[in-house]
């Protein structure tokens, strides 16, 4: 019985006297590293023998862990352990790795998120008071992954698939859908893994606060059948891919075949982050027939020319408003030259008399938090 | 044009000449290493500026990739660049990382893998002859992302469910329901990921060797309400745990409550590998009112007495055999413990009248190939 009790003792004396720390929500189970302590400090550790320097590097240049490399401590020299721990982070989600005399290296405690195009360790910090992307005792529903074929690329592709709860009972209904697209050096798994969005929905849909709806997730890039990709900067194909065409001819079809849509414009939308925000403002513009309602969440949209920018589409505002039932443009207040892009295009749309939302994330930056809580403002104003 | 035609002869001229390899199928998109030749081989390259010593490490000490440490060289002592082209590798899908002065990194070309209790590089090595697990061109079920809450656990889990094609269109239609489960240190994505279980199903059941039925993969750890879970060697809970109770008390009545299924015992099959394949032994022989077909894959069956072991299920193999409507014990040649106690059992099996199916893998290890070989032919097997 004593000998129980000690062991106990001497774990938590491992931590300071006092540590409210908790390991991370996004550790892989039972590992201690990092954690995540009541005040939104972030405790690091990292074992690398042999090593002369380890530092801790945010993703991102406005990541809300801070600006990096963040040098660490060794804390015994002989075994090589290295740790730091942050001032209060900014809550959300937050791409990170370690720098091991320079060389990037992930964290074997977290698990690993499709970003920066390769599987990157991310750290999850709550914010008190939301859980509007937590899973709530609510009805849930699921996630599936649907592969089909597409002629453009001649692959088989894989899309994820968020049908609300109820969708397997009520096989009358049939359910607008949302097409939602994630950022450069992302792909179709990480608006649901980083971004939570199935738990965002169920929790808006459990509270009536949105339709229940499909929303539909897949890669924006995509190589014509035959042709060479084009390397962008971070070496993933670079936009303008052969997306926009698996979309309009391959993958909606397959979604309005295999699912039970409402196949028509007033039911479909088209939402994106960043890169899938200019993905959305593109595509939607040449597609008006296709899509009533538009989200660009955190959109590069620099210069942007009512007049003249996607094809002259915004230059009528009257046709343009009488298409679109809703253009929603939002930022996070954090990222500095994204968000004074979108006030200046904010201000431009009301010059023209383009009807639309605005939308500030109040001290986030180019991050998930901000797109969480952008489509958390987004989705309840869709098909009404 | 000639420009264009010069920089692809440039990009190939990077490789040896007449060097046939590609980029392994397990890479992230984009990501040129590592590289599978067409004879097999397997050349890896990472880049550590700095270090002294890099290696590849196999996972696993039966690993088809070879007996590790392996020494990579230096190609380029300025930029750090470590390559090594091994000789030709056993086909399947191996688990790796890299030491890089003794500390294990992943391969950032590498798509992650939960195996070894963290998110783990790892390799697909094509076999020449066999696509019963690649995505054919026949219809593709869907793999369902479920949440459930567990009264067991006091948390919210997550079972990845596989519907067979038509489960959406055929509503009359009730299946049968196999609950597959994953080995040590990895979890309920494994079986899809690394095991291509989805794609297995749908090719079986495209060419009518299969009976349509869903296949539910949960995580084979977990820990009751309010207790402390027990730590294994591989820094993960060990088992016994209180997996068997989320299963016959959470999992199942959730699953037949939520899916078209047959929910009675003759339409009711439990197999696992590994540590997975024990659990199965295990939940099974306690459960024979819940499940009629077993399948132990690989499973550690070491000093099994017909007798005593599991509480005598088999002892009355009269008994057993009126209820047991598939009994499958199987494993890989080159898993040489293992598979030596799985001839024992066999043999055991055979003497005390226990009707059973014993499978040979030839020429694999305790890897996925063995498991996917596993499945292909036990799921032929089912629900007849």
């Amino acid at each position: 019985m004593m000998r129980t009790i000690c062991v106990v003792l001497l774990s938590l004396a491992a931590f300071q006297a006092g540590d409210d720390s908790k390991p991370a929500s996004s550790n892989v189970r039972n590992a201690a590293y990092p954690r995540v302590h009541d005040d939104g400090r972030v405790t690091f550790r990292f074992t690398a023998p042999g090593a002369t320097k380890v530092q801790l590097q945010p993703g991102g240049a406005d990541n809300g862990l801070g600006k990096g490399p963040i040098d660490m401590t060794a804390q015994d020299a002989g075994k090589g352990i290295w740790t730091i721990t942050l001032p209060a982070a900014v809550p959300g989600f937050h791409y990170y790795w370690f720098l091991v005399d320079d060389m990037a290296v992930n964290d074997p405690g977290s698990e690993t998120y499709f970003g920066w195009a390769r599987q990157t360790s991310g750290i999850e910090i709550p914010e008190k008071g939301a859980d509007f992307y937590e899973p709530r005792d609510v009805p849930h529903g699921e996630v599936r992954v649907r592969w089909y074929r597409s002629k453009t690329t001649g692959e088989w592709r894989r899309a994820y698939v968020y049908t609300p709860p109820g969708y397997d009972r009520d096989l009358k209904t049939r359910y607008p859908v949302l097409y939602l697209q994630h950022g450069a050096g992302e792909n179709e798994t990480s608006w649901t893994k980083q971004g939570r969005a199935n738990l965002i929905l169920d929790n808006l849909i459990a509270a009536k606060r949105a339709q229940p709806m499909l929303v539909v997730m897949e890669t924006g890039y995509a190589t014509k059948l035959g042709a060479t990709p084009v390397q962008g900067p971070t070496g993933q194909p670079s936009i303008p891919n052969a997306f926009e065409q698996v979309l309009i001819d391959d993958l909606i079809p397959t979604i309005d075949a295999e699912y039970r849509t409402q196949a028509d414009r007033a039911s479909r939308a088209m939402a994106g982050l960043s890169m899938g925000g200019s993905q959305t403002m593109q595509i939607t513009s040449a597609h008006l027939d296709t899509f009533a309602w538009i989200g660009a969440f955190s959109a590069p949209l620099r210069n942007f020319d009512i007049k003249t920018s996607l094809g002259g589409a915004l230059a009528d505002a009257t046709a343009y408003n009488k298409k679109v039932k809703l253009l929603w443009i939002g930022a996070g207040t954090g990222e500095t030259s994204i968000h004074e892009a979108a006030t200046k295009l904010h201000a431009a749309l009301d010059g023209a008399g383009v009807k639309h939302t605005f939308y500030e994330s109040s001290g986030t930056a180019h991050e998930w938090q901000t797109w969480r809580r952008s489509l958390h403002d987004f989705v309840p104003r869709l098909f009404k």
